[in-house]
């Protein structure tokens, strides 16, 4: 018996099939939304392949995805559903190709090599256009990858300059979304307005406990039983952005702070890579503070 | 085929078998401490059935647990255990009988009820010697089970006055431990002082998240993924005591403060009952605010 | 401060709230019944408070469930979305009473004692009409509850004999499902056949590891590090029908056999509390083996 | 506020701390062991850092791991102990330099690459010594990562002079263990045998559920909740070696069996990382099929 021979397409490629379109409603919501929107795909003999939707009951808003096929020009659905929904509703009709990316990064490596080797074999749904740092020991590795680096150090630079700096460089890469794969640095309120919701971070613990510097060091002195990290958007409030995927490992009373840094980094890389992937694949609607994700 | 007549003995008794002995031992770490209570336990022909030691490396303290049988006076490995021991060693032979415990509720019957079936079928390796709330309406249930229930209100008392009537009650129990089974009343240092790291409370959140009141509306306020469970020892300080026991569930944007709690008990439930074995079967240490557990 | 002022309602009653109607659609996929089936509750008024739908890639079958208030005549909904789905369309208005359910059990206490404890404080969306087992050790404890128990034994009856004695008590009590809380016999095809995709099993394993008899036992020896329980609706196939919920907890080298089987009681109840909340709440669909669960 | 002040050292050398022993024993159960090993470390005056004993109760036999510094002839104390202990025992003091392993891969490169990038980074307590395959696609990405490849095809060759070319390469790599990164092809009783608990695979499944070809189809089919990756020994039963690791995620019936690969490769990685972590560290015994772990 030959294992190989029965072995699965683990990351078959979708070969010819046309790329599916995906279209994002939200609204306050009322009646007959739904019924709506779904009578455009319709009548554009869309043939859905996937839909979703969602009443915030607290916020009384109204969320949709569909994702669909066999329209030869989507963007006719979009308009057509903005034209017949209420003035207040937010129509969006993804584009296909992927979304560019660069990634902050600063000394750990961890992250940034998960989402360098899945970009490499084509499984991010996304192009990293760039990878920055404020320090430079990561360039020979990302070097290996074909990517560039940019060092950005803060030596003689106010927070401002050197955020300033970041955001050019960002900019000049046309980015739809900054990743900070263990990016040390808290970012100031300029460089977070510049970029709204389009800033996804890691932090490495189960927010909102341990908030801020040093989180394993806190876990361990409070003793806790499990650890977890969190991948979450970046607002102006410390750690205290909207929240997308959290992940948790048991610990035991065994483990040092540096055993509890070393068995966070793998969900922490875990819990960025989801989310990414839900990011990119436009899963997540903001509601308030609380994320709606269609998975 | 009879499924049933292949069942797994789920509860099985121990039958005629002699019950162990536990000793426990801790004081500041130095070399031989091993050898020397493995000498004491080898020389009283003890046959030992389970042995779990730790060093605390920051507070350079060393925890040993040894359960062993087939010794007649069992009392005579504590005592030659204790002289030969330095000085500040604490050497503790656990008797054999179970541990007597009362349980403080409010109104929510989860966690209480949990204990109420384990005691009833004899799982729970304690003997609840009663009941008490600061309201009456679990006292039918309780009757159910035949055992004590004590009605303790607030009406007209000052805290100080209603703990101290809790007190009086408990210590004419002859209380080993007393477990706060969703008791939703703080505590006051006079009463936790009275029994020190004999308070066992189940919080419901995954602490220090969601510490104080509330905390089910305070996660889905934040948006959290996961919440959780703690069960800790009641110390002064609100829901900071020493963790025995963390569990979680993972929770989506779906889920109502409403369906937040009523995943949660779940989670409280079982998270007390373990905390409960922990303690029960003097596996838990304290080392400062953490817990060491041998499990 | 007073801790209890701030509770949560843990178990708020709905008040005076109207209760919601359930519609659920099944039949194969074609473009339009999304839209057709929210046309009719628009045309009637209806408020949708839930809605999901998923189609099946393989067996192309749609599937939908919507909950709504504001009709006074639900059944009108049905009706006409029956007339205008196609006519292998299974549609299905839920009635708003709680399905009535009998309990099979043979000694072992912990799933049943769930279901009761559930039951007595309203939280089991069900009524449990009465609990019968092939042994009698469990009526004392049923009779807390102030439940029937139908006591019915084996010796001297063909598996046939019995299996017939327990369907005309079950059909006495005019049951909507019957759930095995570890039932310990293997149910005959007639008994299975009288009550298809209505019998909710809890199996003592991670299926489809370890199916039969003495899960824990062959999870010892196999060596595993996690242990699971699986709920599942009986099929004619031994420990194959479809699975509804699976729970599982790590385990290490130090467990022995019957610590897995303590281990896994609190799995299997919570497993079992799970998979019937679903069931009973009429978010489960069959498609073949498989289930498509509206969480 | 800078963030980055106040990082963790998430990997920080241990600088010039003495690198610690690790004496293993095994033996048949007795009284005294523990004492006898403890007292040959007392005697040489060494520092005992971690210590950890088991018993199976079944197969009556001894497991102990002691790690320790402060010995300037640690193989002192592995004669002595040899000397003091019964004829039967295994006596071994593990030497301090870093295993050697090869890696075989076929074309998925998830597992590969998480152990490349752990190496880079000085995370995985071994050398790599060298990655071969029957394919050739992965060349490029080790090469990325100066490590050597060996592209092994079976093309004209019968398993027996396949494997065969294969152990001539892996001898002469000088390899303590073969670790099987997504290796799918089975391997003979000739190879197998060849390197005696010295072959670590990573099955992608929750063994013994779906052994063989094709598990995350036989999963889908089957319809579970959960799905796995399983560490374990290679033996000449398929899947059916002692298992070091199991890792989880839960599952619903959106995930497409390519759903369920995609979420299983995190997960696969994972454990096959955590495995090697312990076996690496020479933190697992076997005790018939079943392994004994100190973490």
């Amino acid at each position: 018996m030959d294992r190989e021979v029965a072995v699965e397409p683990a990351s078959e490629s979708t070969g010819g099939a046309e790329r599916s379109s995906v279209l994002l409603v939200e609204c306050a919501d009322r009646a007959g939304l739904v019924h709506a929107i779904t009578g455009v795909l319709l009548r554009h003999g869309a043939n859905v392949v996937g839909n979703q939707e969602f009443v915030d009951p607290g916020a009384r808003r109204f969320f949709m995805r569909t994702e669909f096929v066999g329209v030869s020009d989507p963007g006719s659905v979009e308009r057509e559903a903005r034209s017949l929904l209420p003035g207040d509703a937010i129509v969006r009709l993804i584009r296909p190709e992927p979304k560019r990316i660069v990634i902050l990064a600063t000394r750990e490596h961890h992250c940034l090599a998960d989402l360098l080797v899945r970009h490499s074999f084509g499984e991010l749904n996304a192009r990293i256009v760039g990878v920055a740092s404020n320090h430079d020991v990561l360039a020979p590795f990302v070097a290996r990858f074909g990517l560039p680096f940019e060092h950005v150090p803060t030596a003689d630079l106010s927070r401002e300059e050197h955020e300033s700096r970041l955001a050019h460089w960002i900019d000049a890469r046309k980015a739809d979304y900054v990743v900070l794969a263990k990016y040390m640095r808290v970012l100031g309120p300029a460089f977070v307005a510049r970029y709204p919701s389009r800033i996804v971070n890691i932090h490495h613990s189960f927010l909102p406990a341990f908030a801020g510097a040093r989180p394993y060091q806190q876990a361990f002195a409070r003793g806790v039983k499990v650890i977890g990290a969190t991948a979450h958007f970046v607002t102006d409030a410390l750690d205290a952005g909207p929240i997308i995927v959290q992940q948790v490992v048991p610990v035991d009373h065994t483990r040092s702070a540096e055993d509890l840094a070393r068995a966070g980094r793998d969900v922490e890389q875990f819990a960025l890579a989801q989310a990414l992937r839900l990011v990119l694949e436009d899963r997540v609607f903001l509601c308030g503070n609380r994320t709606v994700i269609f998975d």
